[in-house]
C-alpha cells in the first residue's frame, strides 16, 4: 500500500476544504456574522495540515492501485467530515464531536438528517458552510478534486470507488474531463435554481442554500420547519423540479443542455424514474383524497413533493407524512429503498439496480417454465452481462442484510423498533427524515452518542454504494 | 393443460383426504366425542366428490406436463384446505369460512397459526383432526400421495414443484420410492417421539398431537397457552431435540437411521443450521442473562426452544418472547427469514438459501478486488451452478418484496406495522406466532376475514416456495 501518496491525496483535499471555508468566511464578513474566528480558524487548520501532509510527500509514485483507490476515497470522506466540523465546534454552534461529525457527515454524504433544534439562530456563515457541505459532497469529493486538480494516474480508480451506480459511464476518454463537465453541469443547475428561487420571493441567502442542498440531493434547510415554511405552491413546485433533475443521470443532463432530449427518453432507468415518482404520486394522492379533507391541489403537492423528496433521497420536508394513514407512510417508507438514477447526486439502491433486481425476479419465474432457455436481463435494449447483475443483486442483499441487522443493533440506543428502522434505513439511504420519533418534524438530537457515530458510519457506508467500504474490512483485501 | 388429468388427481386426493378424516372419526368414536357426525359428512364429502372426479376422468393421457405439475400442485394445497374445513364447520367449532380456512391452511401449510382462542374445550376428534392437517401436510400432500398411489408419469414434475429448497434429491431413481422412504422417516420419528413424550408424563393423546405438529414442524398445541401449559424441563428439550430432527434434511435423517453419521457432519448445510441456532440461543441467552433474573437454566431453556421453534418454523411458544427487551425479540424476528434445512419439513427461506445469498454477497467483496478472477459459490465443497445461484437470489428478492409489499396491503386491515410485518412474516415463513398484536400470547381471531383470506394465500405461497405459485400467475405460462 502507497501511504505517502495517500496522505499526499488527503493534504491536496484539505487544501480543497479549506478554500471552501474561506468561501463560507466571505459570507460570514458581508453578513457581519459572529461566526468569523471559527471559519478562519477552521480553514487555517485545513490549510496547514493539508500543506504539511503535502510537502512532506513530495517524492512519491504518482499512480494509484484499485485498492489504494478504495482506501483513499473512504479515508477521504471520513478525514473531510471530521476537519468540516470544526466550524461548528468552534462558533460553538454543535456541541461535542459526536453531534459536530455527525451534522458533517450528513453533510457530505447529502443525508440531510440533522441535530440541529434551533437552527434559525445559527449565523450566516455556519448556515453557508452547512449548506456548501452538501454542494462539495453531492458530486462527490473525489469528483470535485478530480475536476480541479492537475492529474494523476489512477483517477478512474477513485471515480469508479466513488461513483453512484453499477457501471461507470464517462463523457470522455479523460476522467478527468469527465469530471469537469458534469461539475459544470451541476453549477449551471444550481445557480438556475438559485435564480427561480429568487423570483418566487426567496431571499438570496435562503435561495442560494436551498439550491445547494437541492442539486445535491441533500436536504437541509436554513429553517427548522424546512420547506413546510415556505407555504408558496411556486416555490415548491420549483424545488420539486430541480430535485427531479438532480435525482436524474447528470450524464443525461448534460446531452439534455445540449439539445439532445431523446437521449432522455430514450434512456430506460430515466424512464423507469418518472414511472416510479409518478405512480407512488397517484397512489399517496388518492389516499390522501379518501383519508383527508385537503385540498385537492394541496394533496397533490404534497404527495408529489414528499414522493420525489424521496425517492431521489433529498429529505426535504413540506408535509409531515407521518400524519397520515399508516399504509401512505408505508408506501413512503418503501421509497427509502428506491433511491435517485446512476450517475446522479441521490443516494440510496438506485434505480437501475431496482429495476435490475425486479427484472432479474420476473425473469426468473419464465427461466423456471423454460429450464433451456437463456434468459438474460435486459437494460437499455442490450443484454446485461452476468457478472454484473450478480453484482447487482448481491449490492441489495447487503443493503437488507446491512438494514436489517443494523436496525437490530440500533435498538440497543433506540427500542423503538419502528424508530429505529427509520433511523437507520435513511442514514443508509443518504435520505434524511425517518420513522417515529426520528420522523420529519423531529431531528437526530436525542440519539445518544454512539448512536450518531454509527448513524454517521451508515450514511458513509450508504453514500459510497456499500462495496467500497466494505472492501476494505474484507481479509483479502489486506492479504499479499 | 391437459384438465381431465388435474381434475383426476385431486379427486384421488380428496379419496385420501376423505380416508384421514375416517382417522379422526376412530379417535371420536373412541372418546366418545360430539363431534362424529361432522367427521363422518366431511370424510363423505370428500370420498363421494374424490369418486365422481375420479371415475369421470377414466380415460385420460396419464404423463404430466411441467407446467401441468405446477398447477396440479397448487390447486391440490387450495382444494384440500376448503374440503379440510369441513370438520370444523360442520362441529360448529370454527364459525365463518374465512376462519376455518385460515386454520385449515395454517395447518396443512405447518404454520400453526391459530384463529382459535378456547382450543381446550375442543372435542378430541377434531383436535386430532387438527394436529393431523399438520402432519399430512408436512412431508407435502402430493408426496404423500406419491408415496402410497400407483405410478403415475411425471410424478417429479410434482415432486419438484411442492419439495423445499433449491435442488430436488431423490434418494432412488424412482421418485416414489423416494416418497416412501422420506415418510417412513418421517413415521418413525414420529411414533419415537410420542413414546418419548408419554415417558415425561404427557398424556397419550397430548403426545400424538404434539409429536404430529412437532414433527410436521406446524406448531399446534391442544392448550391455549402451547409448551408453556407444560413446565417440565424435560418435555421442552424433547420436543426442542425433535424440532431440530424436523428442520433437518430427511435425506440425511435416513442416512443417520442406517448408521451414516458421517453424512450428517458432513454435510454445510446441517453444520450452518446448527451453527446458526448455536449463535442465535448464545446471544438472547446472554441478553436474558443481563436484562432478566431468570435462573441461568430456565434462561437457556428459554433461549434455545425459541430460537429452535422459530428457526424450524415449528412456532411452539414456552416463553413470550415479546416480554423480552426489544434487541432480543428483534433477534428472534430475524429469525422469521431464515427456516429448516432444505428437504426438511420446515417452511421460510431454508438455510441452504441463506447461506448461499452470504455467500455471493461475500465472494462479490473478493470479486471487486480481483475483477478477472472467477470465484463461484461453493457449496458442499463443489462450485453451485451460476443458474441455482441466480434462482436463490431471485427467490430471496421475490420472498423479501413479497414480506414488504404484503405488509403494507395488510396495514389497509390492521394499521399497526409492527403488527402488520408479524403476521405477513410470521404467514409467509409458515411460522406461526408473530408480533404485536400476533404475537406469541395471541391468536389471529381479530383480524377480519379479507386479511384472513390473504394470509390464507401467504401460507401457501411461503409453503410452496413462492415460485410454484408465482408462474402460474406469470403470463408466459399460460402463452401457446
Amino acid at each position: 500500500m502507497n501511504y505517502k501518496l495517500i496522505v499526499r491525496f488527503i493534504g491536496l483535499l484539505l487544501l480543497v476544504e479549506g478554500s471552501a471555508m474561506l468561501v463560507a468566511m466571505v459570507v460570514s464578513l458581508l453578513t457581519g456574522g459572529s461566526d468569523f474566528p471559527a471559519l478562519v480558524l477552521s480553514a487555517l487548520a485545513c490549510g496547514v495540515i493539508g500543506l504539511v501532509a503535502f510537502f512532506t510527500t513530495m517524492k512519491v509514485e504518482k499512480s494509484i492501485s484499485k485498492k489504494e483507490g478504495y482506501l483513499i476515497v473512504t479515508l477521504v470522506w471520513a478525514v473531510f467530515s471530521l476537519f468540516g466540523s470544526l466550524p461548528y465546534l468552534l462558533s460553538g454552534t454543535i456541541h461535542g464531536m459526536a453531534n459536530a461529525f455527525f451534522e458533517t457527515m450528513s453533510g457530505f454524504t447529502t443525508t440531510g438528517a440533522s441535530v440541529v433544534d434551533n437552527i434559525e439562530s445559527f449565523p450566516k456563515g455556519i448556515l453557508f458552510w452547512r449548506a456548501m457541505t452538501h454542494w462539495l459532497g453531492g458530486m462527490g469529493i473525489v469528483v470535485l478534486a478530480l475536476s480541479i486538480l492537475p492529474s494523476y494516474g489512477g483517477g478512474l480508480m477513485m471515480y469508479d470507488a466513488e461513483s453512484p451506480g453499477p457501471v461507470v459511464e464517462r463523457l470522455s476518454p479523460h476522467i478527468y474531463q469527465t469530471a469537469r463537465i458534469v461539475w459544470l453541469v451541476y453549477l449551471f443547475f444550481t445557480v438556475l435554481e438559485t435564480l427561480l428561487l429568487c423570483l418566487g420571493g426567496m431571499s438570496l441567502f435562503d435561495s442560494i442554500c436551498h439550491s445547494f442542498a437541492t442539486m445535491a440531493t441533500g436536504g437541509f434547510s436554513t429553517r427548522q420547519a424546512s420547506i413546510a415554511y415556505w407555504s408558496s405552491p411556486y416555490i415548491q413546485y420549483v424545488l420539486t423540479f430541480f430535485m427531479i433533475i438532480a435525482g436524474t443521470n447528470f450524464t443525461l443532463l448534460y446531452f439534455a443542455l445540449k439539445g439532445k432530449f431523446f437521449k432522455l427518453y430514450r434512456d430506460e432507468e430515466f424512464r423507469y424514474y418518472l414511472l416510479f415518482i409518478l405512480g407512488f404520486t397517484i397512489l399517496i394522492f388518492s389516499g390522501l383524497l379518501i383519508t383527508t379533507s385537503k385540498p385537492a391541489e394541496q394533496a397533490f403537492r404534497n404527495s408529489l413533493f414528499t414522493v420525489v423528496s424521496i425517492i431521489t433521497t433529498t429529505g426535504f420536508v413540506s408535509v409531515d407524512y407521518l400524519q397520515w394513514t399508516p399504509v401512505l407512510y408505508m408506501l413512503v417508507f418503501a421509497l427509502f429503498f428506491f433511491g435517485g438514477s446512476a450517475g446522479s447526486t441521490g443516494g440510496g439502491v438506485k434505480i437501475v439496480r431496482v429495476v435490475m433486481v425486479l427484472k432479474n425476479s420476473y425473469y426468473e419465474l419464465r427461466r423456471i417454465i423454460h429450464p433451456h432457455a437463456v434468459i438474460p436481463v435486459r437494460f437499455n435494449k442490450r443484454a446485461v452481462e452476468a457478472r454484473i447483475v450478480n453484482n447487482v443483486l448481491a449490492f441489495f442483499m447487503f443493503y437488507i442484510l446491512i438494514f436489517f441487522f443494523s436496525s437490530v443493533l440500533f435498538m440497543i440506543f433506540e427500542p423503538d423498533m419502528i424508530t429505529s428502522m427509520g433511523a437507520v434505513a435513511t442514514c443508509l439511504g443518504n435520505i434524511g427524515p425517518g420513522l417515529g420519533t426520528v420522523g420529519p418534524a423531529f431531528t437526530f438530537s436525542p440519539v445518544n452518542d454512539l448512536g450518531k457515530w454509527f448513524l454517521s458510519f451508515l450514511m458513509m457506508l450508504g453514500r459510497l454504494e456499500l462495496f467500497t467500504v466494505l472492501v476494505i474490512f474484507s481479509p483479502s483485501f489486506w492479504r499479499e
